[in-house]
């Protein structure tokens, strides 16, 4: 069983606050991962043979201002490379946090950066996952995340971690695919919509994210999941360990 | 014309200060790389359609002491997620600075982190170079490092620059490789040898590098390069400009 887990950038960050991380989020998240997976806490060993996951997370307060103080968005690209890896670097200091969370639950992360692996062209996103592919045989759980990638006549453009998620599970041919994310689903007045099969449908009752996000909310978080070959479920840090013990919590969209 | 160019981890750092770079030798090769390409100082943007430049930079002593303190080497591999991650931030750390350099010079340098890229198993390297091709369409110069990559069946090992810089040359069907090291070339009594056609007639005259080096120092530098398709030169730093320039200082390794 492959599952792609989406962290976003909101729930592992304060994201009003610059380069913060929601530590308590984080440990959360990071323990109810490691308890899905049976690991033992400060023993980052990986074992072969046992599930799939691969995690990806958002930008939250590192990514989003470096890319917006740089005019760097997902359609508007640089050919500045200071502008990139100052943006590339403030989501590796994300991901670090991230990556050792992980290890103090016993989860055998490695990190994966997508400006080293990812070219976005006009045909989409060219994801190739020859290292990911060997690290989940390996045992070992890659944790990518939202970063500027090399970008077909635009220099580099923010690659969100949304994208990234549906470039992973089709290349990955994943089995699920879970997006936390900071409320518990798509809400239509409070409730959350169980079941999405079309953007139309859902169309008035998504908004856009409160504070700066580059990549469009959870508007662009449905788009995205729509595209995704088998279902997709959007809920909260509450949910998920319930997702990750194979439920499917909050929204679905298929 | 596509050139690979590997710069010594020893020329970059130095190799008997713990992860300690070599500020001066760091800046003369960011300033004759910037001369080659003739950017502009403090402006690292890319132009598409130019020369195209990879740089790959070994470890010295920010990986090679990193890796030997957790037993870790090209055939010695590990599981411990936390190992390979600390052996892998210590390699990000020099990686920063070399891109940076290369910035200050306007040389238009992004990282490329091989862990995220890299897999070996029993039948060799996997590089894929997606993003690598992406980066040199737009004009960019990518930067990789000797790292730890995922290994089948041994977790992670290992790959160093020499390996790697072998292996791009070949999926990018490179025109030149030129590796950058602290002597001008392969010495035979304090004689440049001027040609190398194969390991047995020079076996005697290669000996190990002086400081920690978990990767084979001249002998395995030029036992990799005689695998390559076309032409490699091995030369000091003093000749970085004349190798840039098209020549072939140094030793030749065919």
């Amino acid at each position: 069983m492959t599952t792609v887990l989406k962290l976003g950038g909101s729930v592992v960050t304060q994201k009003d606050q610059p380069e913060t991380v929601d530590d308590g989020a984080l440990a959360t998240a990071a323990r109810v991962v490691g308890e899905s997976l049976g690991t033992t806490p400060d023993d980052p060993t990986a074992s072969p043979g046992g599930e799939s996951l691969v995690v990806v997370h958002g930008g939250g307060s590192f990514g989003h201002p470096a890319a917006a103080a740089h005019g760097v968005s997902a359609s508007e690209g640089t050919r500045d490379a200071a502008a990139l890896a100052d943006i590339h670097r403030a989501m590796g200091r994300l991901n670090n946090r991230v990556v050792t969370a992980l290890h103090a639950t016993g989860v055998p992360a490695l990190p994966v950066r997508p400006l080293s692996v990812v070219r976005r062209t006009n045909a989409g996103v060219t994801a190739p996952t020859a290292a990911v592919e060997g690290m989940l045989a390996e045992g070992f759980v890659p944790v990518l995340h939202g970063d500027v990638v090399v970008d077909e006549t635009a220099g580099g453009t923010v690659c969100s971690g949304d994208t990234l998620v549906v470039a992973l599970a089709d290349a990955l041919d994943a089995d699920r695919l879970g997006v936390c994310s900071t409320v518990p689903g798509v809400l239509d007045g409070g409730e959350v919509v169980p079941e999405i099969t079309g953007y139309e449908a859902v169309a008035d009752v998504l908004g856009g994210s409160d504070a700066t996000d580059v990549t469009g909310g959870m508007a662009g978080k449905v788009r995205a999941l729509l595209d995704v070959d088998g279902p997709a479920s959007i809920f909260g840090l509450d949910d998920l360990g319930r997702f990750l013990a194979a439920g499917q919590p909050g929204t679905t969209v298929r």
